[in-house]
């Protein structure tokens, strides 16, 4: 299996079986082992502030996570050794966790879409950093983090 | 109207109006200007791990959010003015809002309901700073945190 | 007076009258509202790891609060009424203060200059955030972080 | 060699061997596997703003990180093969890091001691997480924070 096949099938996979991103509409829109980018649409059920019409920022902390996770896990890919077997690529994913995240707040939530880069600072065998921003789709910076998570 | 009306107000407002919150299932189960808790039951929908069955790092960081605005607004409540107008308390709570948030995952999201709790460790006229921290059933500890929040 | 003749007086108040700025050494060599630079030379008091010969992580959180608070406080003269006396302009910067500092440590902090710089994120009437990088004299990357301060 | 003995030494250690710690005479006055307690004088050196007579917040920060790394070394030490030399012993707090911190600033750095605690959160084979506050000699919070560190 080519690492790129592998990076085909782990955007399947989160787009499609992390029940929570998908609860969201977070979507997988690319990434390899140095950047990743998730986009959701808004729609009412983000809502933080109705009469503002502004995000809640548990959604904008769930996508920043999410392009986190999606850098850090392409880059654990990237880097495993060449032989490994589905079962054991998925066992090594599956022990990748957040570990803290910081997110900051820049301006309020309102667009229509909702485009999150993200792009890995340090990447060690044990623990890996990466740093995301969120813009809408007319490139308001909306909020930006950090997160450092474990990896297997 | 008595501050503790008031509250009740705010903790129906909460539990009501604001979607993502509603969506997640986190309900206000109390609060006053030093502390508050939230809650909210495992469903299938905010798992982020299915294999291992973890919650999603986002959806704990939008209940520990949420603990955290709920203290805060509560603290800007009680040190109102008494006379204020309904048009006017609401106003004021829409100029509240999350400046940063920090979140240390502790241990793997896993129970049957999640409890939050936030206390409030700066309150000023212009910033606010709460530390909230977030349960499972059993009393495990599952995540920690902290808020900045902008008051109006 | 001109406010580049402020910020000059105000570089030349951070190098001289800030103690713990200049016991480690750290001198301010530009800003303004949007951007500034503090730079320190390796001595030895700096060391947190002595047989690795590695900059104390206390050190580079000093290097980074300090080129944030120099460009927030940049960004608060520039907004400031042009007709405010010296003491008054010195009382606001009083009021200035650092609410919270998040630092990322990337790489060992090896090299024999340090420089650190910081760009305005957001840049409210209440609450400013800065984002810092440091790198050594051979532009690697040592740490990173974000600082969200009060002003006044 | 046993437990408590190699305990006395890290404290004997860090307090004459970290040169930034000693620079700033911050003391390790306590630690287990579990706390730690570092501690430290006021002097006119680490101020940070000289008219308000003011603790640097990058003191306030160093500090904090120090009682999260004491705490973090304990908690390694205490889990070591009791047989390993002092070379390896050295050999693997070398290999110790903070990764990231985050330090809230409470109330003005105003006192004549500074005391500072850390507690173990998360203790991990590769990462741990340590919480700390400082404390004035009159029991007033100045500061907390989070510390994430990187163990061997």
């Amino acid at each position: 299996m080519t690492h790129s096949t592998l990076i085909d099938q782990l955007s399947a996979f989160m787009n499609e079986r992390i029940p929570f991103q998908k609860y969201l509409g977070i979507k997988v829109t690319k990434f390899d082992g140095q950047e990743s980018e998730v986009r959701f649409q808004w729609k009412d059920e983000l809502v933080g502030n109705a009469p503002m019409q502004i995000l809640h920022g548990g959604a904008t902390a769930t996508a920043l996570d999410t392009a986190g996770g999606v850098v850090i896990m392409a880059s654990v890919i990237e880097r495993m050794e060449k032989n490994l077997s589905a079962e054991e690529i998925v066992e090594r994913m599956a022990r990748c966790g957040t570990i803290d995240l910081r997110v900051d707040y820049v301006r309020p939530g309102r667009g229509n879409e909702f485009i999150t880069t993200a792009t890995i600072i340090r990447s060690g065998s044990r623990v890996a950093v990466a740093r995301m921003e969120m813009h809408n789709e007319d490139g308001m910076l909306i909020a930006f983090g950090t997160g450092t998570y474990i990896v297997g």
